[in-house]
């Protein structure tokens, strides 16, 4: 452990993506810029989005993560220090003509928290500005606080598409995402199914109303509002054959998925497609005060301490798997 | 020559569309359906469909064609007898769910002139319900006329989005159906690039306050709505990197392009994508009498008689030809 002149620790525990993935004990406590806070991490999860960057995805090296809780431990606004917190992982200029219009989230300098430019949250300490900060209400334990960036971006589709509640929805897609997109609408939406390909995920799903099918095949097709959360071509060509004419499609999986694709449906059916990214975490934690028997519990597939982060990546990487959370 | 009992003529010339295409003199006249009038031809255009349902797009057997001007030869509803014609080309079943939702053109039954199911119109004698005409005014001389069917498609970009005048737009491809795109989009926005890599059918599109780009590196990115034309996944991936985040993104061609396609920045700049094809042929028909000076004529690459039609289908393929024409 290094220790600076006046014997504080330095270094810390990180798991750093590199020419390959390790965990490393040294890593370089961050500097804490003005306006920004520090953060003393309790817990991480794993998303798709860091499978598919150890892939080559963005080409990011340094520390990995992006879904976390903490506590702040240093910051230059004193009122922050202690806070249990949350964090925005769109770090933007501020200044110019997008961040201007309050689309900061796709600010053309921006950096993301583990994704681009910026390290990342699976370390015993990050750093962030104070602006992406979000006290965590007391009433939430760490382990629902931890969803709240996969919860915000699942609830993005409800800021992008106008909802009457009436609709027929289908999801597609048993995984992490697709589940909190379910979840989501299920507080909106009726008429609202899940599809999947494995049993045992979609039994976890079930929540309120939501009805759950096991492949396309069982879902009535002409559904109003597909949401595409498989980030396969196949999940892209099931639901272009769902939507209905001039029906919505939701794109919510960022996998660079290459492939064999035929898109003449969306133009015959003249289908609108909407690509789905990071929501607000307002929405994410006003949705966990809303609904506090939501199950986010069932979708802890296990818990691993930082130090045997790279099993706890191999387990993510698994079909069976579906959060996986690591404790600082 | 064909002739039935009382003299008259049973058979016709007609482009038909089997194991290959060829043109014959002894189609069969087509049976007029109660409601249904039948059109003599006077002129057809060859569409880019046309030449995708030749390669075997949708395994289309039959007549040819969906744009014409014609004169109405035969109806039981006397008043439409002797009058000059288009014809909308979807032919629906009027009693279905999406019929009654005024969303005919998505109607699951429908047959599509010269497409789906329906002969076509280049032959001389085409029948349609008289639902589907629409009467040409005595302003509009034929060679105008026969463009109603896709300026009409132009036009569904406006029915579909709701532009303010004040958006940035860029249109690609300087194809027919480009060019078309970006005449009507000019009737609306200020701000209008087409973008296209043939400098003669650039010069061609030259209207109004269309500016003109040979190639996207002429374009500034962060259009707010970039219309694609072109057809080919280069110009989809093109529309991708030009539309700014939360952008909309117009799918206007009916081509079935396959290919490594990656849809990744749909979701990371959470863009729109809509799908855009047929249109009201009273919007193409008002769009006419308003803009008296659209060059149309300039889009004519060359007529032909439909004897010489296979010769005009070669022309017609030819990447510097616009609108080829046929008359009858």
């Amino acid at each position: 452990m290094g220790l600076n002149r006046v014997g504080k620790r330095v270094d810390m525990r990180a798991v750093v993506l590199d020419e390959r993935l390790s965990v490393v004990k040294d890593y370089p406590l961050p500097e804490i810029p003005p306006g920004w806070a520090r953060i003393r991490v309790r817990m991480a999860g794993i998303c798709g989005t860091d499978l598919e960057l150890i892939k080559g995805y963005k080409g990011f090296k340094g520390v990995l993560g992006h879904e976390f809780v903490g506590v702040v431990d240093q910051c230059g606004i004193a009122e922050w220090v202690d806070k249990r917190v949350v964090g925005e992982i769109n770090v933007s200029c501020g200044h110019c003509e997008w961040c201007r219009k309050r689309m900061d989230r796709h600010c053309p300098g921006r950096r993301v928290l583990g994704i681009l430019g910026l390290d990342g949250c699976m370390a015993d300490y990050l750093v962030l500005p104070v602006a992406n900060l979000k006290e965590v209400p007391a009433s939430v334990p760490d382990a629902r606080a931890v969803f709240i960036e996969p919860l915000s971006a699942a609830c993005e589709v409800l800021e992008q598409l106008i909802l009457r509640g009436s609709e027929r929805v289908v999801v597609l897609g048993d995984g992490r995402l697709g589940i909190l997109c379910a979840w989501v609408l299920s507080t909106v939406v009726n008429d609202l199914t899940l599809v999947g390909h494995h049993p045992e995920k979609l039994e976890r799903a079930k929540w309120r109303n939501l009805r759950i099918a096991k492949g396309c095949d069982e879902v009535k097709p002409h559904a109003d509002v597909v949401v595409e959360a498989t980030g396969s071509v196949t999940g892209l060509n099931d639901a272009m054959a769902l939507c209905r004419p001039r029906g919505t499609l939701v794109l919510k999986s960022t996998m660079e998925s290459k492939g064999d694709l035929n898109l003449a449906p969306i133009v015959v059916n003249e289908i609108t497609l909407v690509g789905s990214r990071c929501g607000q975490f307002k929405d994410g934690i006003r949705l966990l005060r809303a609904y506090p028997d939501m199950p986010l519990g069932r979708l802890i597939t296990n818990t691993y301490p930082v130090e045997e982060a790279l099993r706890a990546f191999e387990q993510a990487r698994q079909r069976e798997s579906l959060k996986i959370l690591l404790t600082f």
